[in-house]
């Protein structure tokens, strides 16, 4: 934990509660590489086991560049009001899930997708790394302002 | 404008609406590129004339990728509740606005920092490509649902 100043605390986050934030969360960032070149999009994912699922439209371009593909994925929550909030990203691997789940599994996971045709692609990402940090604004005794 | 289903409506963007969501938004994420893998990370931003501002850690490693570097860009807001949402993604070229905007107009800009240790960097985004789109549910005449 560090303080930024007199009202602001950063505080670095373990995987754990990495986590546990990951899985409040239903919108994320995908974040990918095509042709050397940063892209990003949001998806609309659930967590199982380990894995970060999304649903994709098959045969889509995303959907066949992500099937066997190096990705960053970030999700956020923020409350600018009192400036606080917190913050994950990962780094994994995504690939295709339709050989590795079976297919009654994939369809049981709540991922109603946003905008997106028939047939869905399952997309897990085996996140190798995540990293956090919340901010949160503190209270000082006896300060002037509203808590 | 598409119709996903009986009662959902994919809506692409126009460029003049997506700058008016993004412009909406204090938090974004940048994407881009380390050593061939994708990175993304969330950053306070504001727009300022056609940049999208941020501020770094001057000589921190985001930063010091971020000053000639090509990058995509995202905001998006969802009503998980209604499954109603739009996001907007931008690809752009970022640089140190330092030798291009006066100091003092950087310190005017309504950008406090997260979690950033002082000296403030200065990134400026310029989006050569914006797409949006939004998805909203449609209330059907007689539905059964409620609103």
């Amino acid at each position: 934990m560090r303080r930024l100043d007199d009202m602001t605390v950063l505080e670095e986050l373990e995987p754990t509660e990495c986590w546990r934030l990951i899985s409040t969360q239903g919108i994320g960032r995908v974040a990918f590489v095509v042709d050397g070149e940063p892209a990003v999009l949001p998806v609309n994912f659930t967590v199982l086991n380990d894995l970060v699922v999304f649903r994709t439209a098959l045969g889509s371009a995303f959907d066949v560049l992500v099937r066997e593909a190096e990705v960053a994925f970030e999700v956020d929550q923020a409350d600018p009001a009192y400036h606080s909030g917190w913050s994950v990203v990962g780094r994994g691997t995504a690939r295709g899930l339709e050989g590795a789940i079976a297919q009654v599994d994939l369809e049981r996971l709540s991922l109603r997708p946003w905008g997106l045709a028939t047939p869905p692609g399952w997309i897990g990402v085996h996140l190798w790394e995540v990293t956090g940090r919340r901010v949160v604004q503190v209270v000082r005794a006896g300060g002037s302002g509203a808590g």
